[in-house]
C-alpha cells in the first residue's frame, strides 16, 4: 500500500506492506488523515517513533471480526491497551494509560498517513451520517479537548486563557467555546486570531496579564509554554498542559510552591463527548481546514502544517 | 537587640534595630526558632530576601494592642496580607497569597532570628500549656505539611510516597502517619531512614519503583526531585510539590502531559489543623531535634542544618 514511513526521516512508500489483522482487529481504509503538533515533534525524534506516523484518521473498516462494522465510517481510538484481565488499567476502562498499549502513529503501531489501518475492533466508533468526513477528522483532536472537562472542573465565572494560537489552542478554545465557557485565546499570530476571533473567539496578542487567569491551558506545543502559563495563572489557580514537546526546557518551579498552582496534564481523551458535540452542532471546526494533500505529496503537506500561519493540514491517502 | 542579619551573608549583630510595631501589629519576644530548608535557600540568594531571616518560632508577646495577648506563649502564621477590603485574598481567608503580603523573614519581613519579632495581632496563635516550646516550635512547618489534607484528597487505600529523608519530609510522613495514612519514605541516609523507622515510618532506600505510587510528595528541597516524582508516580497520580529552591532545573514535561499527572504546589498551611493535632497527642516532632543554639553561636547552627545527617536544628535568641 501506499504510505509515509519515519525512519529518522520520512519517506514516501508505495511498496509498505499492507497491515494485516490479528485476532479482533479490523482494518481500516483511510479517507482523511490529520497532521498534528505531535506528528510533527515525532520527526524531531519524539517518542523515538519508526513506523507509520499519523493518528487523526476518519476511514471505513474493510475487514473486521465484528461484521456489523463491516463497510461502516468510523474514527478510532489510538490507544490500545494490552487487554488483560490483569491489567487495572484495561479492567477500569483506562487503556489510554495502560503501561503495554500501543498507541496508533506515536507507539509500537502504524498510524493514519497511509491507505490502511489496523485497530482493535473496540476502539472503532462508527460516526453518524450527518458528520462529514472533514469534520470527522477533527473528533480524536477534539476528544482530547473534551478531556479536559472529565479532568477538572472549570468554573463559568472565572477566567480561562488559552495560550497559544496554533491548532491545538483553537480546538481546544472551540471546545470551551461550544460549552458556554469564553476563554481567551492569547497568541503571537494576528492572522489566526483574526481568524478565531471570526469564529466568536476572544483573542489577545500576548500582553502583560501577569497573575489574571484563574485556569491557563497551555496549547504552545513548546516546552517554555510552561513558564509562561505559570506567570499568566493566578495564585492558587490552574495549568492545564497540553503541550508535549521532545525538548526539555530550564525550570524553576518555586511559583508552582509558592502560588500554591495546580498543573494538570491532559492527553487523549474519550471520543463519545466529542462526536456528541458534532452531532448536535455545537462546534465545527472545518474552518481550521486550510489544505489538504495527497500522500505522495507530502512535503507540501507538512511544509504546510509547520507554518506558523496555518492550522489544520489533512491528507487524503486513498 | 541581637539578630542575625542576612545581607549577602549573614552576620550576628548585637546592636540591630528592635522592631517597632506599627497598628494593630505585635510585639513577640523569641523563645526558640528552627532552621528550615528555606533559610538556608535564602542564604543561596532565594527570594533576594535582605533582613533577619527566620519564619518558626515559639515567643511570647511584650507588647500589642489586643491586650488580652499581652504575655501569652504564642507562634505566628507567618503570611501578613494587606488587609485592604479590596483584596479578594484578605477578604477571603486566603491572606497567604495576598500579593502585597509581607512574609516573615522571607518577604520583606524580619523574622525570628532575633530576640523581638513584630507581627500583625491577627497572625498570632497562643498555644495550650500542653504544647511545651520544643513542640510549638514545629507548628509552622507542620501547619505547612497539613496544607496537604487541605489542598487534596488522599485516598487511604493507595500507596503515597514521600520523597526525601530530611526534615521536610519527615515532618510530612509524620503529619501523614498522625492522620492514618501509611506512607513510605524514600531517601538516600540510612542514618535517617533509621531513625524515621524507629518513629514508625515505613522508608526505603531509593529503589527502582518506576510508577507504582498514586501519589508523590516531592520534599527533596531541590529542584531535581521533580524529575524523580514524575518517574516515581503512576499514570493518573498526583505530585505534590513542597519543594522551593533556588535552582531550576531541566525538564521535559512530556511525561506529565502523557500520564496525565496532577501535580500541586504546596506551602503554608492554616495553624489551627497543626495545634489540634499536637494537643490531642496525635504527633510529636521533637525526636525530630539534633541541636539548639544560641544566636551568636549561628556558625555551628547553620552547619549542622546543612548537613545530611541532621533533621531539626533549634536557636535560642532569647
Amino acid at each position: 500500500m501506499r504510505a509515509l514511513e519515519f525512519d529518522g526521516q520520512i519517506k514516501y512508500r508505495a511498496d509498505y506492506p499492507d497491515p494485516a489483522a490479528g485476532g479482533g482487529e479490523s482494518i481500516v481504509r483511510v479517507r482523511l488523515a490529520g497532521i498534528c503538533g505531535t506528528d510533527l515533534e515525532l520527526t524531531r525524534g519524539y517518542m523515538a517513533f519508526r513506523g507509520v506516523p499519523g493518528h487523526e484518521f476518519v476511514g471505513e473498516v474493510v475487514a473486521s471480526g465484528n461484521r456489523a462494522m463491516l463497510g461502516r465510517r468510523v474514527v478510532g481510538e489510538i490507544n490500545a491497551g494490552c487487554g488483560r484481565a490483569s491489567c487495572r488499567w484495561c479492567r477500569g476502562a483506562m487503556s489510554r494509560h495502560c503501561p503495554d498499549r500501543t498507541v496508533l502513529g506515536i507507539i509500537g503501531r502504524d498510524g493514519a498517513f497511509a491507505e490502511f489501518l489496523k485497530l482493535p475492533d473496540a476502539n472503532l466508533i462508527a460516526i453518524p451520517d450527518s458528520i462529514a468526513d472533514a469534520l470527522a477528522v477533527f473528533i480524536e483532536p477534539l476528544a482530547a479537548a473534551y478531556e479536559i472537562f472529565d479532568q477538572t472542573h472549570l468554573a463559568r465565572d472565572r477566567a480561562i486563557a488559552v495560550l497559544g494560537d496554533g491548532r491545538l489552542g483553537a480546538t481546544v478554545a472551540l471546545a470551551l467555546n461550544a460549552e458556554d465557557h469564553r476563554p481567551v485565546v492569547l497568541g503571537r499570530h494576528r492572522e489566526k486570531l483574526d481568524r478565531l476571533a471570526a469564529l466568536g473567539l476572544e483573542t489577545r496578542a500576548q500582553a502583560d496579564e501577569k497573575g489574571r487567569f484563574a485556569v491557563v491551558i497551555d496549547c504552545t506545543g513548546k516546552s517554555a509554554g510552561f513558564g509562561r502559563a505559570i506567570e499568566l495563572v493566578e495564585p492558587r489557580g490552574t495549568i492545564i498542559l497540553k503541550s508535549t514537546a521532545a525538548a526539555g526546557a530550564e525550570l524553576n518551579l518555586a511559583p508552582i510552591v509558592i502560588n500554591e498552582i495546580t498543573v494538570v496534564g491532559s492527553r487523549c481523551g474519550r471520543f463519545a463527548p466529542a462526536v456528541a458535540a458534532m452531532e448536535a452542532g455545537k462546534i465545527d471546526l472545518r474552518p481550521l481546514i486550510d489544505g489538504e494533500f495527497p500522500l505522495d505529496d507530502w512535503r507540501s503537506a507538512f511544509a504546510a502544517a509547520a507554518n506558523s500561519a496555518a492550522f489544520k493540514i489533512l491528507l487524503r491517502p486513498s
